[in-house]
């Protein structure tokens, strides 16, 4: 194969940046590394070809700081950019940026991302698109009236959204009426803090409900396919720990459902590279919660049961060129399960880690994958998030996939920070679990976690 | 699954060692590993859930001693051992010893195992069960008049080999009637040396042959399945460097008349457990050359591409238990290759560097798999084989794997010893190699190679 690109720039850090090296190291591509000072002794940057310091620690002032990143690029003579997850990369203003640049950014077209990127807004394009939703608001509720009217409509639990959120955050539930006013002000607060844009939605919240997303892959070309459906519920304060795909348990026929819907609304929107649906199944079915406009944490699921290189698509998508799969082609196989192995305390409410590595050394052997860019004598720094390793288990049926990641969480060894290790542990041997019967309040049930939080 | 043992003892060291604990603490099964007093701090020490000293480093008096691994097998009340490869993996002998003290050899019985392990006699009993040999002696040839009629009937170059070798050592090629009698006598007397045994046989020797060999399962209820083939045909005197699975650009059908062939030949002996019959590709077919009783180092470019724990099967095989794949469910999935990461100095003729291990990173991500009984800090030892570590790698297609394999070679980092990393890199840039046109002999024509050594 003719390389798609001669140069990549990977405009972010840790464990995503080192995955998405690795890929063009493959494919023949030439890596640049953009680096912040608090990551100069990175894993990322050691891999790549090129590194380039572009500011320091803070990430609005690095990472997420887009005019030194497209500068590193045109320095080093990139031709496309990578943006990784988190940071800038479904930042529609990024990609423009970088289009002015004369650069690929690789992933959807900005004027597909803009309007994914508001929860609300994407909500009523795939209701409008056939998608099934839950009762809520058709746009953001703007005001006191509006979010009385529209709560008074939907009944309760229900749930409050910041339009500009995503990956979990921005978002609060509401049980009763008389929460709803000093919810809703602490969630626009929050999500004006955060970021920057305090408009919210209203949604009906299911309580026992399981977090299932759809991976397709798009080109420019028309072809749309799906690489079948991961299970994300096992989750802290809306952050996933654990995922595995397939689904496990789930009603006859709603995966195929699902993966439909998904292809639908990605046709719908004209959407081009790697994309995830959100679902959330509930009792009476399942309903559109969010569109990621990105390569996820837990793509490494995916990639293992359908044995294709969801990064060297998403590359090969922003050259122009065809998937390399067809609907056909894709044929899933076994299981594969993901564990977040954080640098968090859990018996300090899991507060971040940081400090130096004194060992680590990764699990191995059959059917393991291991993505970190956690290595001994590494210093984690404060300043990003606390993942330290993505272990990936790979089983023809799920009890030899659950199996075999607890082996290879036994099998990892840290010393000089505390991990989630033994929370992960709690979650594999856990009855409820283990019988896929779970949702995405185990981690509240789960007395294991208590116990060793405790 | 209930657990097929309690405990199981394996009576190895290294990656090998590790790696079938690996697979009992899926089962759930407790492992015992024993040690020389050179292997105190490995890998598989720590990794085991008891560790017991049996002797000092030689392996005579430590892993080939069988009266000390049975007295840790009775005292720690392991009802199984598994020998792994090499040692006392192939020996009738310990199977026996086993059998008296109670204890299951994991590995074919002692009567199955005892002619196939002649390879005289192995090659006599799979000619008579249907399987192309090449010409050569009917048994062995135990006097100069008997050497010299063979010789005469079968022609030069032929290829003197000892009854009681295997792995590629034991063995000599004569090209001329003149160095007929000398390479014997110095053959005889080197098998003499180094197994005890200095009978020897001869066969025709071709010059630009594959190595080519068949993973099969059997069980004790007349279930045999093969995994597909191997090719590994990347040697250095008769020891293989990489591996893959399938064999590429073999004329068609002849993939399936040698899995045919090794299923017959299973069949005839009663074979049970994992066995691979390893065949020579020539130019006008193919050759049963011997048959390896127990797992072999490149056995997880099989499991790569089919999925399925070979280790587990063995064990499920040894406790009475059938196969858990027929056939039909046995359906590789695109390519793997493995390369033999050794602690070896190329620039001095590949001889082995002990030594301490300053730094050992493995590599990781998407479809990379890493064996290895290395750490930092670890001292090697120089008592037993150079291997470091095993990298496996997968691939949609055979370009993929090896462009993958030369990214995971090229993160692995190492420090303290040298390796033939470099010398493995230069066989995947290999024009010859990456169109699958080599034999045996690819090493000795690599200039790059050459020049490294140099």
């Amino acid at each position: 194969m003719t390389r798609p690109f001669d140069t990549v720039l990977v405009a972010n850090r840790g464990e995503i940046a080192l995955r998405v090296i690795r890929t063009c190291r493959e494919m023949g591509i030439r890596t640049v590394a953009v680096h912040s000072t608090a990551d100069r002794d990175s894993a990322a940057v050691r891999a790549a070809d090129t590194a380039v310091q572009i500011g320091p620690g803070p990430s609005k002032r690095s990472y997420s700081f887009a005019p030194a990143i497209v500068e590193a690029a045109l320095a080093t003579g990139a031709q496309a950019v990578h943006p990784g997850y988190g940071f800038l990369s479904e930042d529609p203003d990024f990609a423009e940026i970088c289009a002015a640049g004369g650069l690929v950014f690789i992933g959807p077209r900005p004027e597909v991302m803009a309007p994914l990127g508001d929860k609300a807004t994407a909500r009523r394009m795939m209701s409008d698109a056939g998608l099934p939703v839950l009762p809520g608001s058709r746009r953001t509720a703007d005001s006191a009236a509006e979010v009385q009217e529209v709560a008074a409509n939907i009944g309760y639990p229900l749930i409050i959204k910041a339009a500009a959120g995503g990956g979990g955050r921005g978002m609060a539930v509401v049980r009763q009426p008389r929460d709803l006013m000093p919810t809703y002000r602490a969630t626009r607060s929050a999500a004006q803090a955060v970021f920057g844009d305090g408009r919210v939605y209203l949604e009906r919240f299911c309580d026992r409900a399981r977090h299932v997303e759809v991976q397709i892959l798009a080109d420019e070309h028309g072809n749309v396919v799906h690489l079948g459906e991961r299970d994300c519920s096992v989750q802290r304060r809306h952050q996933k720990l654990v995922e595995e795909s397939p689904a496990p348990n789930l009603p006859a026929g709603l995966a195929d459902e699902m993966a439909a819907a998904a292809v639908l609304g990605a046709r719908a929107v004209g959407y081009t590279g790697a994309g995830t649906f959100e679902f959330l199944v509930h009792e009476g079915g399942f309903a559109f919660m969010e569109i990621n406009c990105r390569i996820q944490v837990e793509h490494p699921v995916t990639e293992m049961v359908t044995g294709i290189d969801l990064v060297r698509e998403q590359i090969r998508v922003a050259a122009g060129l065809p998937l390399s799969v067809r609907q056909e082609d894709v044929r899933p196989s076994g299981v594969a399960v993901e564990c977040r192995v954080n640098a968090e305390d859990p018996a300090r409410g899991f507060a971040p880690c940081p400090g130096v590595l004194a060992e680590f050394e990764p699990p191995g052997g059959p059917f393991v994958r291991v993505d970190t860019h956690a290595f001994t004598g590494w210093r984690i720094p404060a300043e990003y998030d606390s993942l330290l390793a993505k272990v990936i288990a790979w089983g023809a049926d799920r009890d030899q996939a659950l199996d075999r990641m607890d082996r290879a969480l036994h099998e990892i060894r840290v010393r000089g920070v505390r991990t989630t290790t033994g929370v992960l542990r709690d979650v594999l041997a856990d009855e409820v679990f283990r019988a896929a019967e779970h949702t995405t309040t185990l981690l509240d049930e789960l007395s294991g976690t208590d116990r060793r939080a405790g």
